[in-house]
């Protein structure tokens, strides 16, 4: 689909990245991304049937995890990563030792923008993650550090630093993401408008992130990336990017980090099944209307200077708050206690210090290829 | 410019909204304006030396104040109303006894969209005021109640009923709305960028408003849209909308009321003189890093019920803690009071009715002209 040879597309944080893909299938939908991703590693998370054997296209630079390998790696640990749901996903987070990550569903292809350019999400997103974020105050302009934008009139100049952006959430034009009660009552609305706009979602405020199109800073909130417990043997499904970005939100306003939205967009060509996807809501679609307000109320406390300190106490909070409204809140806030320990295990080295380089300790048995 | 004929444009609201604007000069940019707002009243404050005639293009449907209408209609009260700065257009707040208003300056003319079509600023802000608005929760595709736009997955139901809208900041396309010191820096900098969306500034996030180019709710928040005291005899100037911005989100988010920006915008043509801007805004400047603060912890008491006695207490908390940093403070507290009586004075029914239509008692020897 395109034709333009991989040289001519600059690579920028090309050691610092990895691109994680959870998928059960082959991933041929890399072809189109190969201009914009070749030059990057991938960290593959194989879903379901570990005997399955997913085909890369040749020329990318990947390692592939199945469960046998997460199982391996992480030992009785692997119980808080999730098994036939894209949740697994976290697990690309665990094992990278890069700074950056973005991650993409293998059903988003590359997106056109109104000029008809084939858009660069990830040098979008790089962009996003390299400029300040403006959490504390509402830049009407968006982002002010845009080329051609600024601060307007009446923007504290205090405020102008802006605040680390440790996430970027791009967005998706053709599907765009419903849940089931609306992709039935909607199933031909397609997301046509290009919105030219980047923001920071306020300080206090959440907003429903979706795990399709996302980067963010492994160093600045990487350990609390987790997708939760879904799929598998879980009450619920599609609701682990919601439960990480709720954390994440939670934690990055605690720490004076910044989250943004909107550009890049990918072309996201499937709408998964409404069907199935309501049997796998339905209970998030009622327990949300008491974890968000939870959320909402959620305040850390000063001895919360880390991320990993404050997802310990989150997940504190989830067990005393969430657990009296199902046992499977209880066995989240334990899985969420064990993620962290994975995590401390995985990534000796302090979360504040750069990436390490070279070598995975545990991941050594995965398939590797160059 | 425009050669539409007006009949085509379809005018809602035109019996229920005035358009205010504040002037000291002719009022030749209307010709631009006419096939949209002929049908609409407008209320034209003048501000300056009262002797001086304005003149108004044919065909409009006005009623004019000078300085000495203002001080006749308000007596000793007229004493809250700014001179000699675009801040007076507070006053045509005051006298409409419409639901809505639309306020816009002078030198804002008619922008296009990308497709090269003139943009009805009006008809957006009217679309803005009148679907809800989505102040507890943040939705990443913009405007839910937008046309091929909805709630995305993860957004709670309970909430999608939204909030009554108060106000609809919109954008301006050419000179952007910039300080003084960015004016300075940034002499050639243009907004060139359309960017398609409308969105909910969160509760709890206080934002810049800009009066340029205007619409709210009178009914629902026009007695807090007091644009305070500038220009003559006033330490500062440029602060009256972010003033009115600034009190009106506290009391917006203190009300379940909400607050949008982004589109429409309009063609901002000229850019004021950075060295005068300079001199009215230093004061602000340096305030507006002690202001921000306040009106960031302000909280009001379960009490104030009404947007008239959250802006009495309002006033209260700014004579207390804005006080100290300048005596100016104590005078724009009074000023507050005395505009909340004159808004009561004028406006005898309960803010919660409809507005009432045909006369205004007081203004009738104003100049009117059909």
């Amino acid at each position: 689909m395109s034709s333009k040879p991989a040289s001519k597309v600059v690579a920028p944080l090309k050691d610092e990245l990895d691109i994680v893909i959870p998928t059960i299938r082959n991933l041929d939908f890399l072809e189109m991304w190969r201009p914009f991703f070749e030059q990057y590693h991938l960290i593959i998370v194989q879903d379901g049937d570990p005997s399955r054997k997913i085909h890369v296209p040749e020329g990318f630079d990947y390692e592939l995890y199945n469960r046998n390998d997460i199982n391996r790696i992480l030992g009785p640990k692997a119980s808080c990563i999730s098994f036939k749901d894209s949740a697994c996903r976290c697990f690309g987070f665990l094992v990278s030792k890069k700074k950056y990550i973005f991650t993409i569903d293998d059903d988003c292809f590359v997106a056109k923008d109104p000029s008809g350019e084939e858009i660069n999400a990830l040098a979008q997103h790089i962009h996003n993650l390299l400029t300040p974020a403006t959490p504390f105050f509402f830049n009407t302009l968006y982002d002010p550090y845009r080329e051609g934008a600024d601060f307007v009139r009446g923007y504290p100049f205090s405020m102008r630093e802006g605040a680390p952006t440790a996430v970027s959430h791009g967005l998706w034009l053709n599907i765009p993401d419903y849940d089931a009660p609306t992709q039935l009552v909607k199933p031909r609305e397609r997301n046509t408008r290009y919105v030219d706009a980047v923001l920071t979602i306020p300080k206090g405020t959440l907003f429903p992130m979706c795990g399709m199109n996302l980067a963010f800073n492994r160093e600045l909130i990487g350990a609390a990336m987790y997708f939760g417990l879904m799929g598998d043997g879980q009450p619920i499904g599609r609701y682990d990017d919601m439960w990480a970005g709720w954390c994440t939100k939670v934690i990055t306003d605690h720490l004076g980090l910044g989250v943004k939205t909107g550009l890049p967009y990918i072309w996201h060509s499937k709408a998964s099944n409404p069907f199935v996807n309501l049997k796998k809501e339905y209970k998030g679609i009622y327990w949300q209307e008491e974890i968000i307000p939870f959320f909402q109320s959620v305040v850390l406390s000063k001895e919360s200077t880390t991320v990993q300190k404050s997802y310990i106490e989150l997940s504190k909070l989830v067990k005393e708050k969430l657990g009296p409204i199902d046992p499977y809140f209880q066995k989240l806030a334990d899985a969420m206690v064990t993620w962290i320990e994975a995590w401390d295990e995985l990534n000796s080295a302090p979360a504040a210090a750069p990436a390490a380089d070279g070598a995975k300790k545990d991941a050594s048995s995965s398939t590797k290829k160059k």
